[in-house]
């Protein structure tokens, strides 16, 4: 019985100690396996490509809390994935940071700082700015709470459409009533076979003139082509993206350099790795004890 | 009698037909005074150099909330500062966009981004990061509930020392202490004789290595080659502006094009036109029927 562990090199610096403190067997990379039999547990974001390799295989422990992109779990072995504290508050402030960046201009700022140029834009009140929120889980609704603290008016968008602490919020049905009274709209959705490439072109064109964009969901929701031509028509005035589609985006991609565009490196969280070690440990002895597996996917819904 | 106006046009657009309604005189622009003995209110940002050229001047009106820039009045003219609502949540969400930005490591990703660098930074929770705000008035105290609300562990420094809602407040003796616990200062100080370049040398050897500088203050605080400097020994690993010494900033500047250094253009908040023309009324209102004239600033005080 071993751990087989293919995730990042510093992670592994605190996994390992704490595994071998509970007794644990860790391995690490897939070229260390002697005997693939023995490997009962997986460690990883991105899983190998041929998961039957490991006949005793009983659990697939994604080290972060997205899992949209885990090919289907073979018969018999369970996807979990690590619930850490702090996910949440930090997505929640990169959003705050994003939507703040967009409404108060920085990029137009950013880009008259290159030929230093000192020119106000208008500053709007957070109370003129409609802000919508696409997805509102715990992530959606931590940040519903804290931007409509800040003083815009928020709306969110899911669907159920059922209202989070005081917070409107859209139902399926209600997308384009959502999308028209948005100036700013957020996407902190999941990716599913719903939400792929739903951040298109007919869906920027049912978002006011001059709307902006914060995406923080996943890569894949994202036309980039759309986007760029929403920017060009003027449907679009700024987006501010933590996921990109590819990712990693290409170095010689068009939004690097764009100015309407701001690009970080999807680093909206980070599962702390002593949390994700602890996580993996949970997990073990719950299969051992034949208890409720902690953070257990269900691959049907997609997250 | 009339109010001599001096500031922007756009400005003026709105407080000329408001003035008009009420029945009093607006005159825009020096060029414009056939009669310096006809003006009775000024309302201005910057006052003409030589205010001994309006004998029969009662009120200096100042379009916007900070004065510290303004000369002494003469003999029976008081000096009156617009009190505007909101600008106080303006600046509140211009410091905390900027915390967040040095906060989540903006100015590295920004530079990745002009070579298309996919590269992740190191992400801290916010709880991890001590903010120190220096200047606990009406901004400072809600900038620090608000930040303190992201969850980070934040601190403030004013003369009195008086805490705020909660926050622990350093006094005048304790800047020392102050400082050397504070990753991310903010500075939300009013210039007087006492800040005037209080952000210098010796401030920032203070500081903990690797610090953080948001500035929402006033430009002359700021020793800009003592910025650079701190930046370059690594005492300061990257800074926001909103204010800067000279302002505005010259083209050439380096701070503009130092990837460590974000510049705004003194964009914290702005006044509200038509609530600036209501409070210029309301001056010349009370001037007339003898009572308090709202606003008042006392130049000893130095706001």
């Amino acid at each position: 019985m071993a751990l087989l562990y293919t995730s990042l090199p510093d992670r592994a610096k605190v996994w390992l100690p704490m595994l071998e403190a509970a007794g644990e067997r860790m391995i690490i990379g897939e070229d260390a396996v002697t005997d693939p039999a023995e490997v009962t547990y997986l460690a990883c974001w991105q899983p190998p490509a041929d998961l039957s390799r490991y006949p005793n295989l009983k659990a697939v422990i994604c080290v972060a809390a997205g899992v949209d992109h885990m090919p289907p779990m073979p018969e018999g072995v369970v996807l979990t994935r690590t619930i850490a504290s702090g996910i949440e508050t930090m997505v929640r402030d990169w959003v705050v940071m994003a939507t703040l960046m967009l409404h108060r201009q920085m990029p137009v700022y950013l880009e008259q700082a290159t030929t230093g140029t000192w020119q106000a834009q208008g500053i709007y009140p957070s109370h003129s700015r409609c802000v919508g929120i696409m997805g509102m889980g715990r992530i959606g609704a931590l940040a519903s709470q804290t931007l409509s603290g800040l003083g815009f008016d928020v709306a969110g968008w899911s669907r159920s459409g059922t209202p989070v602490d005081g917070i409107d919020v859209y139902g399926a049905d209600g997308l384009s009533d959502f999308l028209q009274r948005t100036d700013l709209l957020v996407c902190l959705l999941p990716l599913t076979d719903q939400t792929r490439g739903i951040l298109n072109a007919d869906l920027f064109a049912q978002l006011p003139h001059g709307a902006m964009l914060v995406h923080a969901g996943r890569g894949g929701q994202l036309e980039m082509d759309d986007l760029q031509a929403a920017l060009d028509s003027g449907r679009l005035s700024s987006a501010m993206l933590d996921v990109t589609n590819p990712e990693p985006l290409p170095s010689e991609h068009w939004a690097w350099t764009d100015p309407r565009v701001i690009i970080t490196p999807h680093v909206g969280s980070i599962t702390d790795y002593a949390e994700g070690a602890q996580h993996a440990l949970n997990v073990i002895h719950a299969l051992r004890a034949g208890e409720e597996v902690p953070g257990l996917v269900d691959q049907s819904r997609g997250y």
